[in-house]
This record gives structure tokens, sequence and C-alpha cells, in this order.
């Protein structure tokens, strides 16, 4: 697997297509190949805040590629993950010898808030006024009152991916500390979801490069495999769940994806989840069995999802803290797990994780993407 | 294969989820099966004009497919044969053992040419003010006079669509007759595109069911099975091609679906092209090889496209009457060749069609997938 990841920033002056291009041409030259035959891209904001619709085609275009296949993969905020998939497949039946799985998002021109609420029922959610925010924000709120969680209970997912983004030079926020006081302290923007709850509104691309299990050591001393690729979805509202504090398409989709791989929840050595919020992170933990329901947040805020604890999370600082730029955000995840599986995370190195679990979300977990990736 | 369609209407009142739902619920009893494991949807507009993204899911909660893995496939106007090769990779690589493909749009809420437009460069054509009737509009004057194609030298690729419409109960225009003398003096929307060059704004969804080839004789008599599918994409704007009236995407896509499929253009029996504009149908029989660069338009003026001709195309009405509702269009199109292959086109049924070749194209042919269906 070869990767190629922009840093993620407040706000960049290059275009969409060539946020794209320049992840994509760092993915293909790391993984030493001048063409692929296939290129997958995900996108979600971009029709509305850029005006362009038929991305795959146009950054094919951009990097040269005359000819390929070029199509876009789009589940909501999981689109990275579905791009992923499809070049996965297109790979593992032997259609194409290599392929690109690319992701783009430029949330810094307009307003995004509006858009992203266009993953929710228009007519049953947004239409009352629901946006990603809020729908979250209702989330936690059953969640805390629920099961009796202290008001800071959830805090320390944001400290820890916060802590972890410190040395990842592609994080958005690499150049602050965040402390379990400064969660607390910070704007309340959708009670009870603080700013520092929150993943930023932001820019990146991230790509992969991906080839027959059997030909990657032509390219690559340090093949990562994909292991499982799954998707599951659960009943399009959150409200309409039997238990919306139970991510049942988390849960299906992480399961089957176990049951691919051939490996146990034990084996995990750490967890690229989909903490665009932080009560999304405590939730993720139980939906796929680390904790019990409503004991998902002791993770945190006992420690356990740092580094060396028994199942580290964002360990590159996940979405909240490297940055959630829609489209991008699942291909981050598999750059950031590639560089744990072949011990080139530097200081956030996870000491001899194997197996890496990553999951991404579209809506309020209606459409989940789960991947394992192993050496 | 199974196949579903709503006919193909100028205004629905039925919701974008209704009309998807029907379609996938219709394919599935086609197919006698309760019950898929995967969905694949496709459409183009549906973010803008309803508001709403995330339709896979959306689709698959509207059917009552709980749990089952649902994306959404785009490659701008040829969406459609986009989520049908997804479709097809899934059940072909034994990911799923059944998989439905659905398009949907609904064009009649809104002004869709602007969205449209987005599948065009946002930098450099859309800031120019170009449309895609304007960009057809540039083609077809050079293809007249680069040629010296009489001005009415289109004129029957309408005229052809029309007359198969009108067997078709799911086209949009069934109801009425169109003479080459109508075409010619319909109105001029954007120089040298006359209103009967181009296909209209309109409402559907269509679905097809695919089992593998193995399977499928469990649950139908009358198999039809997808021989080959292929993507090709171009310079992404046309005017950046050595020969903007040589549609190359169209050319490789349907020659390597051909190689695959092991075929020969002589053994199609049909071909549904993409006859969004007059123009485009003369371009991809050329493209394909039907015609000399230059000579598509005699295949038209000489008949060679009816029913009972060398190279029936449109068979029921094509883009131009059946309608091209943008992201359902490759499903109708699908469908159609299952109906000519099972011999239950009733009077429009082509006689002796063992293959059929179908063709989507995304931009001007930036994008191009081709598939060949075969019994």
């Amino acid at each position: 697997m070869g990767i190629g990841q922009v840093p993620v920033r407040e706000s960049y002056s290059q275009s969409l297509r060539k946020l794209a291009a320049t992840a994509v041409l760092q993915a293909m030259e790391d993984a030493s190949v001048d063409r692929v035959e296939a290129l997958f891209a995900s996108n979600m904001l971009g029709d509305e805040l850029q005006g362009q619709k038929h991305i795959a085609a146009l950054i094919a275009d951009e990097v040269g590629l005359r000819g390929i296949e070029a199509l876009e993969i789009r589940a909501a905020m999981a689109s990275g993950a579905a791009a992923l998939r499809m070049a996965y497949l297109t790979v593992a039946s032997g259609t194409a010898d290599l392929a690109v799985a690319v992701g783009v998002e430029k949330m810094s021109e307009g307003v995004a808030a509006p858009i992203l609420a266009k993953a929710l029922d228009a007519e049953k959610e947004q239409a009352d006024g629901a946006t990603m925010v809020g729908r979250n924000a209702e989330i936690m709120r059953l969640y805390l009152e629920g099961y009796d969680v202290p008001e800071d209970g959830l805090a320390n997912f944001s400290v820890n991916a916060h802590r972890n983004a410190r040395n990842n030079r592609n994080a958005m926020f690499n150049d602050r500390r965040v402390s379990k006081r400064a969660v607390m302290k910070s704007r309340m923007i959708h009670a009870p979801i603080r700013l520092l709850d929150s993943s930023p509104i932001c820019d990146g691309a991230a790509a992969v490069v991906l080839a027959a299990s059997d030909e990657a050591r032509a390219y690559t001393s340090f093949p990562v495999e994909i292991l499982a690729s799954s998707v599951a979805t659960d009943r399009f509202r959150a409200m309409n769940r039997r238990d919306p504090l139970w991510l049942e398409a988390a849960h299906l989709s992480a399961h089957k994806a176990f049951r691919q791989a051939n490996v146990n929840r034990e084996d995990v050595g750490l967890f690229e989840l989909h903490d665009a919020f932080s009560i999304l992170a405590a939730l993720s933990l139980e939906a796929v069995g680390f904790a019990e329901p409503g004991e998902g947040w002791r993770l945190g805020a006992e420690n356990a999802i740092r580094l060396r604890g028994p199942i580290p999370i964002s360990t590159m600082g996940g979405l909240k803290a490297r940055g959630h730029p829609i489209g991008a955000t699942a291909l981050y995840q598999a750059c950031e797990i590639t560089l744990q599986l072949t011990e080139r995370a530097d200081k956030n190195q996870v000491p001899n994780a194997k197996i890496g679990l990553m999951q991404s979300f579209g809506g309020v977990a209606t459409t989940v993407i789960t991947h394992v990736l192993g050496t």
C-alpha cells in the first residue's frame, strides 16, 4: 500500500483537484508505480462548495492518468472508506492490478454545516431543523443521562486525540496542548457538545495505492494488507432505532470484518475510529465490543485508549485533532494505520501492532464501513 | 437479472426515495428474491434538487433491507452504469450473492441545467459560461461543418427514438409521432441543437437485481448475463482533445469490453447508446466502429438504426424519447436490453438479438462506461 497525505489545514488556496492530485502522486511515488488502472475518488461537498461534480475523471486528468477507469464513491461522511472498499474490490477481484483510492475535501469555502446536514433525512429530519451536530448532541445527552456519566466523562477522548496529533505533521492541530480542563471550558456549540468535543472544518486530501497481495512485495518491502472490508447500514434515522445509543451497523460491520479477516477483537493493536464527536468514540468502542454498553466512556476516562494502553485509538490525532476533511478522512485513517503497521509512526508508534482496525460512519452511524489491515 | 422500471414521466409527486424503492421492489419481484446483500445507488442531482445526500442507505431503509451494504456510485451522467458496474463486480467477485443497482432522478423540481453543468470543469468551462447543451452544440457545429453534413443529417436519430418509444409504456414520449420535418421545425434551443435533438427533463427510477451467473438459473428461466463491464476516461475537457469529434473513451471502453466478452462488433444485436443529444448518437457509432469518422450520421439518415436494420439503436426510445432521468438512465438501458435478449420487447422486438451493447457518457464522453449483455 502506497500512501499520500496532504497536511490537513484550516484553509488551502490550492484547488480541490490540485489537493487530490498531490495526494495521488505522493501515494504513487510511495508505492513506486507510475501508473494505476483505476481511480476511486471520494468527496462529499464539492458539488456545492466548489460547484464541481464528476471529480474522479477530473482528478485522473489532473494527474495525467489518461484513459483509466475513474469513478466516485459515496456514503456521506463514510465516502472515503467506500472509495477504499471499491479500490480493494477492484484489485482483489483481478479487475485491475493497481488501483488508487483518493479522498479530498475543501470545507473552508462556504458554510459546510447545512450541506453536511443533507446526510440526514431531508423530509423527516432536516425539515425539522436537524443538523449533524444537533443529532449528535441529542445522542450525547441521552448517553450522559441514561448511563449516569459524569459531565466530563468523555473529555479524555479529545485530550488523547490532541496529544497524539502533536507528533503528526499532517494533523491540523499539531501545535497545541489540550487539557481536560480546556475541553470542559471550551465554548458550548450545541449543548452538551462543546467545541473541543467536535472535529473541525478543514481542507485535506489523502490517497492509497493498492496492488494485489501477491504482487505487493514487488513494490514495497513493507506491504500492508487489507484483510477485510465490510459495510452495514442501520435504520436511516437514529431516532427510529430501538436504542439510539446502540450502533448496530458498527457492530454488524465490525463483526463481519473480524470473521472475514479471521481475527479476534483481542488481536486489534490500534483502532482508528470515527471520532467526529467525542460521544461517537465511546459508542464505537461499545458497538465493536471493547466495552459494554454505557461503559465505553471509561476507556477514555481511564486512559485505556493511549498509545501504550490496551486499545489505542486516534493514534495520529483522529478526526478530532488530525482533522475531518470529510471525503478524505478514511484515507487518512488508512495511511496512518499503514504507518503504524510498518513501524513508521515515529513518536506515536504503537508497540507491536500487527492488526489495525478502521471504521467510518456516514450520518449518525447509518452507514458504517469497517476495514481490517494487517502485515 | 431481475428488472424494475418506473415509467419515465415529466413530473412525479412521489418522492425520490419512493420512486427508487418502487423500482427496487419491482426488480426483486421480477427476480423472485426477497433479499439482496448489497445495494448500489446512482443519482446526480438529488443533493441540490431534493437536499438529500446519503441516498443509498436511505433507499435501503425505505425498501426495508435492514443491515445490508449500501453505497452510492457516481460518474456524472454515467452514474447509473457505474452503479451497475459496482453491483456486477460485487457479485462477480463473490462478495455478495445478490446485489441490486438502482438509479433514480427527479429533475422536475428546480432547474436542472446549471447543476448538470457541474459535470464540466468548474474553473475552466463553467466559469466561461459553458453548459452541457452548449458544449454539445459546439461539437455538433464542428461535426456538421467539418464533415459537410446536411443540416437535417442527424434528424433521423430523433425520429427513430420517438418511433421506438411509442411501444414502450415506460417511455416519457409514447404518445406522439415525430417526423423529420417536426425535428427540423422544433425550437432552436442552443444552435445548432433543436428541442427535438435533445433529451428531456424528466423523473424516473430503474433497477436491476444481479446474481452470480451459475446461480441465476435458480431464479429465472431467462437469465441475462453481463459479459463485460469497462470504464475509460478521456481528457476532461472536450476542447483539450486532439480531435473533439473523436470520442476516445467510448472507443477504448467499447473495445476493452468486446475483448472481455470475447465478442466482435458484428455480434452486437442492438446498441443502447447515450443519445442525450442527436450528435452523440453519430459520434458513438463512429467511436465504437460501426461507422468511419464523419460517417455515423449516415446510419441514421439511411435507417440502418431501425429495429430491423443492421444496427438497431435506442430500441425502446433511448435517452431522447424514453427519457433521460440522469442517474437512472443506464439502469433503464439495462432493463431494456434484458427485455430484448429475453424476447419480451413486444412490438419493438429486435429479431434474434443475442448480444446487447450499452454505453453511458459522463460529461462530454469524458467518462464512458460500456457493458455487454448476452444470453
